[in-house]
């Protein structure tokens, strides 16, 4: 499946990088394909290679996996904690400073005009590379080694994370993505209340330009906002994959 | 972990969604607690009960490793298409059918109020209660037997998604999301050309907003309009789950 042409630069680094993370690969083309960046190939479109977003698609898929099995299995609390921790583990700001410090910032094939970039860009090339990385492990190895991989320079950084707080809640979330992006506030808007007075319960909606993007049901109108916040954050996400068939 | 009090139409509904799946469960409260929507614990608080959000959380990685595994090892497609597949074959719309027709909708407990609802929000507890199926698979019987029981009932579809091209490609998907949703039309900027007649190359940008989502190169227009498409899309979902840890 995985047929690169010899590259002279791009085996030499496919070797540096196996003796970095000390895995020894079977088939080292596999590797050697996690280092091939789109941008190269735009501007060497001569040789018949193939770029690393094959692999960045599985790779991101492992990791996913890997993490959330290890907070559902460790940690009892509720899916919208286990949600932002896993968010905080996998993003780009947290996965381009570990490709960086394994030098797939050097080793990775990546086009001259990327090359100058050093802003975002570039952070998204090294987290996607990390990611194909990933992949590649998964492909020669298998899940087990993929999931000591992610153990060893992911999941390490968890306690870090927990204990600075390095995360935000869904509210916080809503906010800065509804604002930022789409100048937008959101409105949380008591919708109904109720129970004795031991065993209250509030219902809060919140609307993102008069529309109702989720609702929040809880024995306080604080947890009943969170849960209302996590589910427009669900649901915005959702928005984006989700597919019309009917269309 | 799971520690569901007994409730006999809990237990009756769990035992016969065992027949139905054809799986024997080790420790059938797993089961049990897949079977339990928030909605139904916000109106019988007093059971110390979990929803089955956890195990949706952990499913839904299952679910998704799984079906990228099938697409990566079984098709040459770029990126992009198994990108678009497998929306087609995880999104709720897709999902919600195949629970339907395993009973879930008479096996799940939901609330009184949720019952009467027979839109999207019933769609989604439909798709959710799947996804917290297959994390209970994943927790009692382990992995393999979670990817058998996905390729039984979620795989088997993708013949027909493929022949029936039940799956959007980027730029619909960018166009009919931005439209619905934020009333914008994606504009497509010819950002730069070159190269000799026999090798030209295109770079197109896409806008939202005056704001730039995506940028695409590729040897058509046509091409690289669709790369930008993919890249904006994948930005938007990006924009929701990415944390700021700086903020």
């Amino acid at each position: 499946m995985i047929k690169n042409p010899p590259i002279p630069v791009l085996e030499k680094n496919a070797v540096n990088l196996e003796k970095k993370i000390k895995v020894k690969f079977k088939n080292i083309k596999v590797l050697e394909n996690a280092l091939i960046h789109r941008s190269f190939l735009n501007e060497n479109r001569k040789w018949e290679l193939q770029s690393n977003e094959r692999l960045e698609f599985l790779g991101d898929a492992v990791l996913e996996l890997v993490v959330t099995d290890y907070l559902f299995f460790n940690f009892n609390n509720e899916e919208g904690d286990l949600t932002n921790w896993r968010a905080a583990l996998v993003c780009a700001e947290s996965l381009a400073p570990i490709a960086e410090k394994l030098g797939l910032g050097e080793f990775l094939l990546v086009g001259k005009g990327e090359r100058k970039n050093q802003t975002r860009s570039k952070q998204n090339i090294l987290a996607d590379g990390f990611e194909a990385l990933i992949g590649a492990l998964y492909v020669d190895c298998g899940l087990e080694v993929s999931r000591a991989f992610i153990d060893k320079y992911v999941l390490v950084r968890l306690p870090d994370i927990l204990q600075n707080q390095l995360f935000i809640d869904a509210k916080t979330a809503l906010q800065e993505k509804a604002q930022r992006e789409w100048k937008i506030t959101p409105q949380y808007v008591l919708m109904g209340e109720g129970g004795p007075d031991h065993d209250k319960w509030f219902e809060i909606g919140v609307y993102l330009n008069d529309k109702l993007f989720g609702k929040g049901k809880g024995p306080s109108k604080q947890k009943a906002e969170k849960e209302a916040a996590r589910k427009a954050v669900a649901r915005m996400e959702k928005m984006m994959t989700e597919i019309k068939k009917d269309k």
